[in-house]
């Protein structure tokens, strides 16, 4: 996607694709994040060649957006990956799914992750989606009130299942 | 996908890749559900397009496997989507998405559904796939069971912004 500017309370950040050069900046946001770390994202030197390899299928499948927040300084504070998914189901509406939304932790409470979600569903129409979807750990009660206050709905139950 | 063969107790039913020619009948077992029926899917003549499109899209999206469940009489009795979405959370995990799981309302305890589910359990790691995901309304109360009894876990809350 071309790069855009988005305004947060204290100036603006530039959302923008991610490159490989950020990999070890969106590995940081994963890291330092409790929920990503109780599952095992917690950048290990062994765990590299399967993040550059995760990195690389994101990158060659044009389905997907994997973007980050970057400061005027040029640092990645937030991170998000966006993925359409074309679907028969609400009148063969497309999807835009967003998963791994990561913001830097002294970063919270910034604006920076409201305004990542507040443009994912500006452009939704604008790429043919007629939903935008998302799930959140139940653990992240903050999260949830964040994304009802932006007018998604809790309507679901999220299940996984670990291979 | 190859054709594959799955047992259900009252003997088998065939799991095949959706054909333009299963549209219809995809679209009865949609309209045939209260949930789906209240989000607009109601198969309406005005809306045959949209869906031809949509069927169209998910056939050449290689991320995208529609399928359905046919009876030996030729008769299509379920139907699933599935999606690969390659991520870095989870030390880089391709996930495999269930979407728009249902079956034909006759056929309702038949052990067809669990087939299909513990059918795409079962292919996702030989797909690559580390974690298998999908989200059920919060109204399918019965749904929600019968997840967490083929080995799901409820950890997540969906939540959905209509464009």
């Amino acid at each position: 996607m071309e790069d855009v500017t988005l305004t947060i309370p204290t100036g603006t950040i530039l959302l923008r694709d991610a490159r490989p050069g950020d990999l070890d900046a969106i590995l940081g946001l994963l890291a330092d994040d409790p929920v990503s770390a109780s599952r095992g994202d917690a950048n290990r030197p062994e765990d590299r060649p399967a993040y550059e390899r995760a990195f690389e299928a994101i990158d060659a499948d044009p389905a997907q957006d994997l973007l980050v927040a970057e400061s005027a300084d040029g640092d990645v504070l937030g991170t998000m990956q966006l993925t359409l998914i074309p679907g028969l189901a609400r009148v063969g509406a497309l999807r835009m799914q967003i998963e791994a939304v990561r913001v830097r932790s002294d970063q919270r409470s910034s604006g920076i992750g409201s305004a990542m979600i507040r443009w994912a569903m500006e452009v939704a129409p604008e790429r043919g989606a007629a939903l935008v979807q998302l799930t959140s750990d139940a653990a992240r009660v903050d999260a949830h009130r964040f994304y009802e206050r932006l007018g998604f709905t809790a309507s679901h139950v999220g299940f996984k299942y670990r291979v």
